[in-house]
């Protein structure tokens, strides 16, 4: 329903600029890169970057889809009247100055609502950074393009989303959708989550939230997309301090913390609370969901296995009690100061082999639910990671009975390699024990509210 | 007294090797850019890296404060002994199967430490990386050179040590020194704590702890050593599964977490959660100690404002009441729509002269104990981060009323220039607000033991 913000047939540009100091100018530039037309309209230059440009919306000879409007404040009512009698269905308004600046601001802010509706348009933003969708290509913002992966995010703040984005990029975490929602006018969360909700390219939905309008919507479309899709919720303004600073920051009343968490956990969406706890288990979910929540842990060194033991056990989970049979085999080709008690410590000596033989063989353990495939730096000269990253993503292609994995790789810059093999498997992929227990702590969490976990 | 370990005259490797698939080769190879005497040791070779060799150490035409010994296990009492007739001080055992192997094993230690103390000798290890010292350019381990910087950092975990080595390499965070105790047969935490506190290039001391064998001796040092110089420890094992995991890892018995996080506190130790919080909290301590717990924050967006905010609320911080004044002095520069309540939002235009003058104002204000500075990508075309790291930094180097300086920069690889200015100035930058959060933490409690802010 909302496909023309995503994947419309063709674009205008209204505020598509030559010069590089304004946001028409990257915005336009962005959207060069799309495959559908893109139309860049300005009052004055006959060409912007190239490419012929439009006085007026309603000039193009073409229909358009959505416009992206970028114009100074004084110019944007007028605009979206232009997109109206043009027949525009989508529209991402830029520009800032309105909600955000108070009582008279609110009230221009509702007159561009009244203008949209009319012509049968939605509008997102304004006071917004833009959306992209990794998959059609299409950028429509002034930021850098986010990595292409699977997760759908919704961000309150463009600043904070733009900073994400950009975080993100040297990380092993992609979205499929990015999605700043500024003043949140018209389109809102609720309208977001139920249109992602049959999203293909989308396998969860994270909301970085600072306050909300319409609770009880908000609820009603979260407890029924969240039956279908995970929906992970970062709420900013959790204390007193902070709740203030939000409301000055957005206009919307922030409310009480506690008020909010019980609202999510009721709506079924999974509460994370720092940034890195939303991305963590929002890209978890490219793996199936467990059928149970007792982990296997593998590891080449003792420390990372008793500091993700201490996540997993923090977070509900329960570390699986192996078969005797399992340990037995893990026995038979491990070394012997190797642990074969679960967390497996397979030892600074384990190589591709050992990470294969015993990522198999916790897999098939009918005490396991979920595996994690800890490696740090190997320290043995000669080794590195990619043969543990293979061993692993061996191990998942023969072992087919849709158990999850997860993997840490501790070693910064020095594991990157093996990283990205695991992250080509879409196996998510961390850097931190508490970031792979929360992530684990989703698939269970999920799992339960789909029933496929029973307490 | 244990300067040996850091700045010997000289060092000989007891097994340094000519085959790089021999942790001998690595060893011998890092130690060849220390800049004192470093002699190879090998039965066999004449010449190793090509450096003439020595059958045994005892035949070196030398003193040798140093021993590394990094041969098979059964050689090591040998070369132990070769050490001791030599006159070696002090010794790093890297070579594993003492105590972590069980009673045998243990004993065998035992009988290592006899000989040491015989002749005077003190041991590292066994089971152990080795030792680094990034200011004397010693690297006496089988792993990459750490990034140079203030945090003495001792593991108890080998490969973990290794790994955080390893992620910060490209973090805005440096170590004076790597110690990988291994078994603590001999030299342990109390003695290195005791070591450091009078080490100029070490502001804080990082532990990373899986089990403690002495703890009266322990907490004694630490509570004299924290009066000095903040401690910060990281306890793995702190659930039943993580403590099981743990206690089959070193052997050493894990014990009760609530039992060493009272010892802890008792001892004057900031307790870190995770890896992160320990080495946030380190870091911070290049600043001066904030007088108060009164927290300014100046950023360039609302959602990282508010998510500091929150941080700072749950750390026991409070956002401080800024002066009339200084609020109007804001109004007078920043646009209408800043807030310049605390959190102080500039808005996204603020370029370097904002954030010059805002952290002026605050660092001025007499409500102010300690400023945290963030910037998220800048969104505005043309600006980059590194003009708003040199406003804070001007500011900085004006207002000398020595109230510390913390940084956010939010936004991955696109702040990094920005990152290594600050860091060249030694203002700790951070990337998440948690981090920080608990940097900030860590700075106003170690201030309060030392009496500096009452509360």
């Amino acid at each position: 329903m909302l496909d023309y913000f995503f994947t419309p047939r063709s674009v205008a540009v209204l505020g598509a600029s030559n010069d590089p100091l304004k946001l028409g100018y990257e915005v336009f530039k962005n959207l060069k890169e799309y495959k559908g037309k893109v139309y860049p309209v300005n009052i004055k230059d006959e060409v912007v970057q190239g490419v012929k440009a439009y006085k007026n919306v309603k000039d193009i000879p073409d229909e358009v889809d959505l416009a992206v409007i970028v114009v100074p404040k004084r110019f944007v009512k007028q605009s979206l009247i232009d997109c109206g009698e043009k027949g525009v269905k989508g529209v991402i308004i830029i520009t800032a100055g309105f909600g955000e600046m108070g009582e008279e601001g609110k009230k221009e802010e509702r007159e561009l609502v009244e203008i949209a509706h009319k012509y049968g348009m939605r509008i997102i933003g304004p006071n917004c950074v833009g959306v992209m969708d990794t998959h059609s290509n299409l950028n429509a913002t002034f930021i850098m393009n986010a990595k292409k992966g699977s997760v759908a995010f919704i961000s309150q703040s463009g600043a904070l989303g733009a900073g994400i984005v950009y975080k993100t990029i040297k990380e092993d975490i992609g979205f499929s959708k990015f999605i700043s929602v500024g003043n949140m006018s018209d389109v809102d969360f609720a309208d977001l989550m139920e249109y992602l909700a049959e999203d293909e390219n989308s396998k969860a939905i994270a909301l970085y939230i600072e306050g909300i309008k319409d609770g009880r919507r908000f609820m009603e479309v979260a407890k029924r997309v969240s039956k279908k899709k995970p929906i992970i919720a970062l709420k900013a303004g959790k204390s007193e301090s902070g709740a203030r600073a939000a409301s000055s920051h957005t206009g919307s009343l922030a409310g009480s913390y506690a008020i909010y968490e019980a609202a999510f956990k009721q709506s079924g969406i999974l509460v994370a609370n720092t940034i890195d706890e939303m991305l963590s288990m929002a890209r978890a979910f490219t793996q199936p969901l467990p059928k149970g929540k007792r982990v296997a842990i593998m590891t080449n060194a003792g420390g990372p296995g008793v500091l993700t033991a201490d996540e997993i056990d923090k977070r509900g989970l329960k570390l699986a009690n192996l078969e005797e049979e399992t340990m037995q085999k893990l026995r038979s080709f491990l070394p012997p100061m190797a642990a074969v008690k679960n967390p497996v410590d397979m030892i600074a000596s384990a190589r591709g082999e050992e990470y294969y033989k015993t990522a198999k063989l916790l897999l098939e353990d009918e005490n396991v639910d979920m595996l994690i495939a800890i490696c740090v730096v190997p320290t043995f000269a000669g080794m590195t990671p990619t043969e543990h990253a293979e061993g692993v993503i061996r191990a998942v292609k023969e072992v087919t009975n849709g158990k999850p994995v997860l993997a840490l790789f501790m070693a910064g810059y020095v594991s990157e390699k093996a990283k990205e093999l695991l992250e080509k498997e879409e196996i998510p992929t961390y850097e931190r024990p508490e970031d792979v227990g929360v992530a684990a702590y989703a698939l269970a969490e999920f799992a339960k509210s789909k029933g496929v976990v029973k307490e």
